[in-house]
């Protein structure tokens, strides 16, 4: 029997978002059916709901880092039982047998991932959805491949951002190999930019934030850094020139990035994680001086997702969350949109 | 005694290069005295030339890509005896402390390199000289460390251009790994271009070469690219989309990069090589989306110079060169301001 569900969707680019109802499809044989505790807030939520990459669908129901308990188990799924603590991220499927997918990068998915939210729902057709619909709901029924372990160390409210803004962090972390030694550089201490500092440090790594502001030093160094530069602070970036291995930068909005190429080592890289829309303009000089690298990096893996999460556990690390009621969620796109948040909005399902 | 050298050097921005007659400092103990018989012309000779950087102090002596023969050797040279064929690329000295120095990456070196034209010369005083210059001369003395033996089966008209241009594409190509099943594209065929084609294809890869026109398929294929992209045809760049693991970028125009960087493969990178001077706008989308990378790279350094010689006299691979007068370099600079050159210019110091 199909699961009613609860929800808050957008329901077109210029309006609020507002309480929405609909079916989700009763678990298959492969799938995990999951009462949503908690929901963090991402930007792309914003994006997606404001409609500004121009491909939303609505009505929408956002949110890709969900938090929750496995109410019922299909015949086949063997790692997940009723009362287990579970989460999903971005994605609920991916083709399974493309390269990426099959070496666990099913972020990179060739024919491309089904998104948690607004992509076409293949599964959907028993309750009439078209599209996949996310985690600002009090139900979702996820295939087990795509689901999560959430260990017992961290309270579901805390753990539901790492499923993406964690897993967006930690992954370069390790694709650039960052350990003990590393110098990492954290560009913007938001929702991701808490985590980046927060793993990079748990790694061993010597870190430094970079911030508009010195609002967020103390925080910056409770959660691990060890400096915390200005970026306007002329005389002390170039202090810092030549200095990071690896320059985590988590800013969405435009913004300057030369004066930040500049801080990288030889070698270095500088790894953007924002979806700035605009062209950032990029100088060859300074890259071919030291043979400095710009580069992308999307969330992550199931395999590397479990182990980030296993990685907080084990380190202590969580989230920084301001947990409000889902009818909360418009005030808190505004005060997200001037980064008024300290450091992820999660929506509590139980307050629907 | 001082040796005296005839040579052609810019004087001002806005004058044509003239005759110039200047001392080359006998060579001390680790010194090798070079005949030069023959001078590559890079872009970068021009940029200096006309003071592009904004740095050139003048009278400037340019080339960077210099073949000769040994004419005398200092008390403590071992490497090197009189008659060897030999080359000076783009540094004739360096820290020799700094880290970079000591892994043989001179190009890196942290105070800075001293490059063969353009830089302070801390050998000069004997002979009044306070800044060094380079190889449109046709004597140049060098230290032994800084100097590269010339294989006998490339002649010296066609290793000049290699002691820059080849060693600026080899040292990418080994840095990223490219091999057989490499799928490698390269931006433009020029005095780079025609370089990374044929050492790509030597090192096993499948080439590809984009450009602006047809105009030099044929000469892309008879140096080994298997396939050719004219970059303005969008229904050919969307079929190539998401296939090279590497771009070698050799334009050093301003220039459009956004749709190359969809060419790459996921974890694929861009390298620029070519000295852009304005920023050249980069979306975060493609990065992320693919993981892809865009870089720098400098030459490369002594140790891995003379590697790629090596690896082009194994392979049979020379540059593509249009031997000329020392006289006609205004001409040549102009005619090269057009791309009007198949592929290199060399200045020949026997005609000065």
């Amino acid at each position: 029997m199909p699961i009613a569900t609860r929800a808050f969707a957008a329901v077109a680019a210029d309006k609020p978002l507002e309480p929405y109802s609909f079916d989700r499809r009763d678990p298959g044989p492969d799938d995990v059916a999951i009462d949503v505790h908690f929901c963090g807030v991402c930007h792309s939520d914003l994006h997606v709901a404001t409609n500004d990459l121009g491909n939303t669908r609505y009505p929408i129901v956002p949110g890709h880092e969900v938090a929750g308990v496995v109410s019922a188990v299909g015949a086949n799924v063997t790692r997940f039982k009723v009362g287990d603590r579970v989460g999903v991220g971005c994605m609920v499927d991916s083709c399974r047998v493309c390269e990426p997918c099959k070496m666990g990068e099913e972020q990179y998915c060739v024919p491309g991932m089904t998104q948690t939210y607004g992509s076409p729902d293949p599964k959907g057709a028993p309750v009439n959805q078209t599209i996949t619909q996310g985690g600002y709901s009090d139900h979702i029924t996820v295939d087990q491949a795509y689901v999560l372990s959430i260990p017992d160390s961290i309270p579901l409210e805390a753990a539901a951002p790492l499923l993406c803004a964690g897993i967006t962090t930690y992954s370069p972390l390790k694709e650039w190999k960052i350990g003990p030694g590393s110098k990492v550089a954290v560009v913007g201490l938001g929702g991701l930019g808490h985590m980046a500092v927060k793993q990079a440090a748990a790694l061993g790594a010597e870190v430094t934030v970079l911030s508009t502001s010195d609002r967020k030093k103390a925080d910056a160094e409770r959660m691990g850094a060890k400096h915390f530069l200005i970026n306007s602070d002329k005389a002390a970036m170039q202090a810092a020139g030549e200095t990071f291995d690896l320059i985590i930068n988590t800013v969405s909005a435009t913004h300057e990035i030369a004066s930040h190429i500049q801080l990288l080592a030889r070698d270095g890289t500088m790894v953007m994680l924002g979806l700035t829309t605009e062209g950032l303009p990029v100088y060859a000089l300074p890259l071919l001086w030291r043979r400095r690298r710009i580069a992308g990096s999307l969330i992550g893996g199931i395999r590397e997702t479990q182990e980030m999460l296993d990685f907080c556990a084990e380190h202590g690390i969580a989230s920084d969350v301001e947990v409000i009621a889902p009818s909360e969620i418009n005030t808190a796109y505004e005060r997200m949109g001037r980064s008024d948040v300290r450091y992820r909005f999660v929506l509590d399902m139980a307050r629907l």
